[in-house]
């Protein structure tokens, strides 16, 4: 039969029967008392899930749009970034600064690997002209599963005078981040993730001191201009049209976080993600990230275990079971798999996933 | 009782019931084959839709970000923009080429009128030196409901070898706009209109000719870069996350636009549009345009009949039948009211507000 579909990859992730059927509703006029009653209550839970009490921006955009709103709005054209790169979405961040002339200067290291807070403190204490403008860093990496320590990181810049920007894409609403207490000045997310509802909507939270650097910003650019979010917030609206349908689903997604309470969601992603880590370790799989302090909650990269391939695995738990996790990317395309445990995703789940693969091995080991 | 509302705003518009059930399936992995497969068709479609053979690019953002994306792929700081503005949409066009550092000259005529075609003439022709890079104009202007002659205006600006940059926000789907055969050189358009599907997409088509200065382009920035959708395009895929709800919504409510065929989708509008403004003169309203050559048939600007407000005709539309009417913007506010008869809107429905109008003035006029 064609069963239901389980989807287990970093984003797109599942999203609740109730969030998909108040997506539906007709659209609602955006400049309307109806909208604006929602809005500001989105507004409230999105500070609330961001740990932060500034405001949270809502982009009608992927997350690639956020990231891009990050840094079009605080690089003049021969600023210097220090890109600090772990994976395929750390490379982002260089090329978007690139793409608004900036100067990038990038620290790399071999993907599964995290950013080594003694490097860029050494690399900093070099910059005695503090040239260096901004600092670009990824929580959760989704190419490999790796992550940083952002929180001591974002200290070694703050204390550089730099801007720190950090790619919460994957992370935000799935493991710790507290932009305020840890001194983020950007901080970005995506709705398809954490927030459990589908790709189309992304987030932004600046600092005052990014935004004291946005004030100096030539060409910021139109859509994603800070500001204009900021003047509309506080009118309970927002500067363009906003995509309904996709606020709407956020509004119940986010009430439904409020509802278990951001601790419990935060420790669920661990419990979830260890549960899995372990459970592989002990059927013959191993893991891409050893280290179990460096490794998401939100995404595990996998080796699969002797004699079998990827293409083989995420074929049968396709085909077998509905269930799919994503390859790897790049040079890690095939051989690893990543198996997704963000968002609205239970044990339930992780146990179904474990079960099939254990099942999948008996048949392809045969 | 609490009736089933009837949207006649400009945006967002009503969206069919198919549509809406097909958009609140669970999200489907972006990177799939099954995905593509939907992709394709939508592009194929979407061509069809826009009258060209070019990509159509779609992107996961409001109209306004297709409108970024159209002059920040093709402005460098310091190149000469020309604006014609009609109306608040086309203020926005100069606003956009100014935050990315063009010095912007506009043409501006009184709200209700359009661009006179000897007046853009006679200011290129001052233009020996062809310092003016880029002409922005708008198809059909929302704030107002007037509509200018793109097909003679995208003639002119061609002649003289500028790029013409067109909002087709609300008119693609809705009024004839041909790229190709008027060589329009860019044209955008938004999803929550003529599309028939919820807020969230929008819609850039760009020429061979702005192609090369695209190329010419120093800092495009990341999210909105033509290359970028135009590589990923070819591989039946999108650079970054597509809003795979609203991709699947639009590939349901384009393949109805498709079974009712174009050349019907543009005929009922113009009916719907003419059989609305003939009536409200028959009424007792007065027509923004009175020009039936210069009015869009996508939205009609109203004048209260004498005796009665604008807020009492809408609070009146809104709280007895829940038909939902736009107000006017900035200085029309409270002085005129905007129907939409845009995107799935049908002769029924025209009939419907009319009868609808007729019965509020009865009740005011007492």
């Amino acid at each position: 039969m064609k069963d239901k579909t389980l989807l287990m990859i970093p984003g797109p992730t599942p999203v609740p029967e109730t969030v998909l059927l108040d997506m539906a509703k007709s659209p609602m006029p955006h400049r309307s008392t109806e909208f604006s009653a929602i809005f500001d209550e989105v507004n409230e839970n999105l500070k609330y899930v961001f740990q932060t009490k500034n405001d949270v921006f809502i982009f009608a955009a992927s997350g690639t749009g956020a990231m891009d709103a990050a840094l079009c709005n605080i690089i003049n054209a021969g600023d210097k970034v220090l890109s600090l790169v772990i994976g395929n979405f750390g490379e982002r961040w260089g090329k978007i600064a690139e793409s608004h002339g900036a100067i990038v200067e990038r620290i790399t290291v071999p993907y599964g690997e995290v950013i080594d807070p003694e490097v860029l403190s050494e690399r900093l204490a070099k910059d005695i002209n503090k040239e260096i403008k901004i600092v670009t860093l990824t929580q959760s990496e989704t190419s490999t599963g790796a992550v940083n320590d952002v929180k001591t990181l974002c200290q070694i810049i703050k204390e550089h005078g730099a801007l720190s920007v950090v790619d919460g894409v994957t992370s935000v609403g799935a493991m710790d981040i507290k932009p305020d207490e840890w001194g983020i000045d950007v901080l970005v997310s995506g709705s398809q993730k954490g927030f459990m509802i589908p790709p189309g909507l992304s987030f932004l939270v600046a600092s005052e001191k990014a935004f004291e650097a946005h004030k100096q910003c030539k060409y910021p650019g139109f859509y994603f201009n800070w500001s204009a979010y900021k003047k509309n917030l506080a009118q309970h609206t927002t500067p363009y049209t906003p995509a309904v349908n996709l606020v709407v689903a956020l509004h119940t997604a986010l009430k439904m976080i409020r509802a278990e309470g951001l601790e419990n969601v935060l420790k669920r992603h661990k419990e979830n993600a260890m549960l899995l880590r372990n459970s592989l370790r002990e059927i013959g799989f191993s893991l891409f990230i050893e280290d179990d302090n460096i490794a998401s909650y939100a995404v595990t990269s996998i080796y699969p275990p002797e004699g079998i391939s990827v293409p083989e695995i995420r074929k049968a738990l396709k085909e077998d079971y509905n269930i799919i996790v994503a390859n790897g990317q790049n040079d890690l395309k095939d051989k690893i798999f990543r198996i997704g445990t963000l968002g609205f995703i239970s044990e339930r789940d992780i146990l179904t996933v474990l079960a099939s693969l254990m099942e999948i091995m008996k048949k392809l080991q045969k």
